[in-house]
């Protein structure tokens, strides 16, 4: 198991304070070690403070309007390996070990399983990996 | 050079009308063909649509408040090679062929050229690829 990044809440506020975050929002790339990318999400501060300070990736649900650390009903967590920030300190790229099979409530490794055709088809691309019915029983069934 | 996905306006719009837009916008991740996340931006219709109809990535930008085409200014522009949606269809993950030595408009390959470390420091952990004064002489700058 590879090192899981964490820092202090200090270091990470420090970190937040240069950050520039829209509406109190940060996007967030999310890629597995291999690099593959699972996902796309936002980030609050309380959120991006919980993943610095814990280990384990938490996002902001704006449907939902709350915090949610990715796994707590699947089990499906993130631990991050890896935390970079763009040009402009307005979005991340997050490096995380995935646990269990998949980062998408759908059943899926990764949330970008459908390729787009030029007749404008979506094709899926890869196969399901867990039952969503199975794994999600408190109806948390939109993550974003 | 790879074959560049380019759509029809009218299978370009059925598509977008199956896209969650957030105030008009929605995050996009752009990686290159060989796996290297090189930016996250937000498209509007209008600019998704002159993506997907001409081929080549055009963003929109909060700050300035317009489309811009990415190499509009630098002349590295962005050869869209493939597309993905999300689960949710509330993001993209472009894949293109970037032209020029770099995405970033400070002059490296990629805007994610900082990793945070657990002191808190930002870490540069890849080298300029180019100087950014000799080829934006418009002062657009700032990109997002």
């Amino acid at each position: 198991m590879k090192k899981m990044f964490k820092m202090t809440t200090s270091r990470a506020k420090r970190f937040l304070s240069k950050l520039s975050f829209n509406r109190g929002l940060i996007p967030v790339v999310t890629k597995d070690s291999r690099g593959k990318i699972l996902m796309v999400a936002f980030m609050s501060r309380k959120s991006l403070l919980k993943t610095l300070t814990t280990g384990f990736a938490h996002y902001y649900s704006r449907s939902r309007r709350r915090i949610w650390m990715k796994g707590e009903e699947s089990g499906f967590r993130q631990r991050v390996l890896e935390v970079r920030v763009n040009c402009e300190n307005s979005s991340l790229l997050l490096t995380v070990e995935q646990e269990g099979p998949g980062a998408c409530h759908t059943g899926y490794t990764t949330c970008f399983f459908r390729r787009l055709d030029p007749k404008g088809r979506l094709r899926e691309t890869e196969r399901k990996k867990f039952d969503p019915e199975k794994v999600y029983t408190g109806g948390l069934r939109s993550k974003h």
